[in-house]
């Protein structure tokens, strides 16, 4: 009678091992965090020197440094420094730059190839945030990768999805990023 | 008696269960995905305006954007939009776009380094897949590493395996990418 | 009695499995691999061109790719190929080679933006590893991260907490790098 009760308890706790353990090989899709945050380009076009946050730094042949190429901007690389702020103000306190390189990688439409960091450095996050990706930009939400991060965000991996909140001219555009971490450690 | 055989087949599930922990603690080397796909590269040397794929952006001082600097490269930044297709034929329905950019980074040899990514689009396949890595290109075959995707490759990793599979003069080239996933989700 | 026994057996036997698969689930920060190396770049001034290791590709409107530019070099991108050594002498034996890109990305302070590969190939390591990340320059250390690798390094991502070891006016810097691997397979 004992050895009955005790067994039904085993396959209980079995069944709960198993199951738990199922789950885990089949990874879940629920992030483990989440974060909104916006950052703002402002390309210099010879005037703005003192406004811009990014720079042409690479065209292909015929082209200049300071004016954005013909052919959908093909062959440009741009470096920027740009603020990262919690929501879609320009003018809001900083938490962070958003640094690194994009590039113009197609004739007949607007794409980008992004590899860039967050540093953020604010009360709420402290730590750097990795992306590498393509962007279509011509699309309302792009995905790209979180390909790994420090600080706060140690070891994370996840998908952070770009839309382009304003877009002015060719002197000003405005990211949202909705990062989505499944990797949190 | 009947405890007993219950004590038996719980040493049989618990051994079973054993197992395939310890299984994924080592983690297996079996890819969970497999995919080879190629890519075609035409690089713009001043008379393909309308094929080229790709074009120099930036060179090492003394060197233009027309044609490839002396010394194995060094220095040169190409940016690309390279059709995708199932096999070896440049003229078979792309099935996506290889975009990003490679460098060569080595004087006395050719070496390049890659951050790109496929944007597939094909009734098999939607979504995009990272890469970055080193690519010393006169090796038979080079590992890089897939870091991230999207969309059917959501969060995967994994390393591709990339080959030399045509070289024409310094105009075309095509890669063979033996795609290894070893993180599916 | 005998049940009972196998109970007691069976009970130990969970708990053991339930524990370690707790431990699997917080994941430790334990690192399974460590690696300490150095690399060397010497950067062309145009008087160095046999020795410099790297060369500055692309820059901003207004300056040159031979001499770094104002504003804390601002939108420089340098392709690399340096020497990685165990110890911080320039003149030991390489165990491999450093290559890829940084690119200057702050005007008002030096920070860079990293992308770039260790191809190792000595006795002791087969193999490369892939770093993407941001580089604070004035901070005595800074992490970035190891976003892929192969080889010996096979799937393997960690974070690499990166020191300037050596500065020497614009030609000759050498940084220590400290990896530190949390995913080994």
């Amino acid at each position: 009678m004992k050895a009955r009760s005790y067994t039904a308890i085993f396959f209980i706790l079995l069944i709960i091992s198993i199951s738990s353990s199922y789950a885990k090989m089949r990874k879940e899709y629920k992030p483990c965090k989440e974060l909104v945050l916006f950052f703002h380009d402002i390309i210099y076009n010879g005037h703005n020197k003192a406004n811009a946050t990014s720079a042409i730094v690479a065209a292909p042949e015929g082209a200049n440094r300071t004016i954005l190429a013909g052919e959908f901007h093909f062959g440009n690389v741009a470096v920027f420094d740009d603020p990262i702020t919690l929501d879609n103000n320009l003018h809001s306190p900083p938490v962070g730059r958003a640094q690194g390189m994009y590039l113009y990688d197609t004739k007949n439409t607007y794409t980008a190839w992004l590899g860039f960091s967050f540093s953020l450095n604010s009360t709420d996050h402290q730590g750097s945030i990795n992306f590498v990706g393509a962007d279509p930009l011509m699309n309302k939400t792009r995905d790209i990768s979180i390909v790994g991060g420090t600080g706060d965000f140690f070891m994370h991996r996840g998908v952070a999805t770009v839309m382009t909140d304003a877009y002015e001219g060719e002197v000003y555009f405005r990211l949202r990023v909705d990062m989505k971490f499944y990797e949190c450690w």
